[in-house]
């Protein structure tokens, strides 16, 4: 198995180590968080991205706050953690995996009857971080079977090691394609407009020796067109009961250009981002940021002023454009509802 | 009719006028060129960019041209010009109306028999200026007639006053459209790696008061999915004898989306872009550029040091994905092969 050794998110002498995604790739540095609040800041800022990161980030967070609540009152800790653990989980509204890790610690403290809880809630913390480890090898492991050796392959954005507990689900299917010689190159989508394509996945593949060429966005359908990519293979932020995938804007171009070129379209993302309680894409709200992000870059303005700008960070694409969806559990072939009620169940 | 007063090329005081695109939005500069080799250094730099820009400006450039082989030698300046004319159209190798221009401004050239050159150049050059502006507002109002009233539409890379002798071929049909009240909102796509949505269309758009709201390239699917665009209105660079659409990189992404969405696709070029000596876009080479274009920005380093990036810098839209081509004779509905050969009889 093809391993990495890019950690975004560690445990070291009694703290959180985060690697500054926002400096990356120019400055390769690590944010230090010895408080709750300070693990909170880091998430809000962007110190670290990428849902199941920020849910390992954040559990790691829940263990400095038992630590901070045992200090401040041995007796009642469980009742000074809770504001802690509200503050942690305030701090991005959109990733689901943080409410989810929140919800995990919390059942975790609820058992804790007596004695200091940090190291128990470290435990927990590792033990989701080791999971989704586990996960993201699992991932790859499925994903990979599907590409032909010889195959070039296509992602976009970062669903890489920085954005997990490591090793990646999109990422994580290349690394173990890579692995097993099945890749002859990867190609990176930039990502416009904040470039994690650029500035994240290319340094997590180059890092680890893996080839990537870079292609603006707008490249794509025509490396696909040029029968240049086998495979687009992407992450999700979230995937519907009926298959539907909400991912970084973009994606859904891909997978449209991937359908009419004859080129196919993976989604590798844990079980934990299938929300069985959303019917379809078309009930997810697509959050939109300020239009600075395309019309300035690093504070520099490219457009005219006063020239408006519409900036959705995330698309939906439709099941029917998805030929495999990749868990820890195994694959699904052309995804629908009744295929995911099963695998979920 | 709408008007629009910005003018990319100029004659004026007795020498060739560029408006400086490379400036563009930030400054509004204007490059002054007294002699031939000005000029053709002003092409080379894109000083002026844009298929039929570049071919006035060559035809001014080949004015001063004459001027100069005048006074090297009045009884032999239809040898000295020579050099010139070849010079100049050597600036720029793929652009076709370059070539065009020269030819024609050669001919000028062969029926001089006495005198100074330069007024008969200035007038024949003033003639082609002028020809592609009239083509520019005829094609306007035929793709005009396509749009219904309350559309909004998107558009890719700069087709606006900025490429042409003035109004544009895609800016041309969205200014008619908007003067006869037709358009909501324009839409433009930024156009990696230069920008020419960002930097000039935005610009262009928003200077006569059009309502342009700008969007990274691969949001252009959302928009289409989400209904809120009704026609993708481009120029082109080359058409080959079948239809195919050669253009800015990111316009094949963009025509089927279209088509997958049910959005319509509309290519606005001047009959002289229509190339029947080549059969079909396979036979188009696509001109590939630095990989820094896509690695860099304004000379910053955007991915890792060592990143390979892929840069081409047009591609191919299918003829099947083109719903109406619009010339200055008239619209092509779904172009092929035979219609092409009818029109351009």
């Amino acid at each position: 198995m093809f391993e990495s050794e890019i950690n975004a998110v560690a445990w070291e002498n009694d703290r959180l180590v985060l690697l500054d995604q926002r400096r990356l790739p120019g400055e390769e540095t690590h944010v230090h968080c010895e408080t709750s609040e300070a693990a909170a800041e880091a998430i809000r800022l962007m110190v670290v991205r990428g849902a199941p990161a920020i849910g390992i980030a954040a559990a790691y967070g829940a263990v400095l706050a038992a630590r901070e609540a045992w200090r401040e009152d041995p007796d009642h800790w469980q009742l000074a953690i809770q504001s802690r653990l509200a503050n942690l989980a305030a701090a991005r509204p959109t990733a689901v995996n943080l409410a989810w890790a929140i919800r995990r610690m919390e059942a975790c403290c609820a058992g804790i009857t007596s004695g200091d809880p940090a190291p128990v809630m470290l435990r927990e913390a590792r033990a989701i971080h080791e999971e989704d480890r586990l996960a993201n090898r699992k991932m790859g492991e499925f994903g990979a079977e599907l590409i032909s050796p010889g195959s070039a392959v296509l992602t976009h954005c970062n669903a890489g090691a920085l954005a997990t507990g490591g090793y990646g689900t999109a990422l994580g299917v290349i690394r173990a394609a890579w692995g097993q010689n099945r890749l002859i190159r990867v190609y990176a989508a930039e990502t416009r407009p904040w470039l994690q394509g650029t500035r994240l996945t290319a340094w997590e593949l180059l890092r680890d020796r893996i080839p990537v060429t870079l292609i603006t966005d707008g490249s794509a359908a025509y490396l696909m067109q040029q029968g240049r990519v086998q495979w687009v293979i992407v992450g999700a932020d979230r995937i519907t009961a009926n298959g539907d995938v909400a991912n970084k804007i973009g994606t859904l171009s891909h997978a449209i250009a991937a359908r009419h070129c004859g080129v196919r379209f993976m989604v590798a993302a844990p079980v934990s981002t299938i929300d069985l309680a959303t019917l379809d894409g078309a009930r997810i709200e697509i959050e939109q940021r300020a239009g600075s992000e395309v019309t300035e870059f690093a504070g520099l303005p490219l457009a005219p002023k006063g020239c408006d700008a519409f900036n959705p960070v995330f698309d939906v694409t439709p099941a029917g454009l998805v030929d495999a969806l990749v868990t820890e559990r195994g694959v699904i072939l052309r995804p629908d509802a009744e295929k995911i009620a099963k695998h979920c169940q």
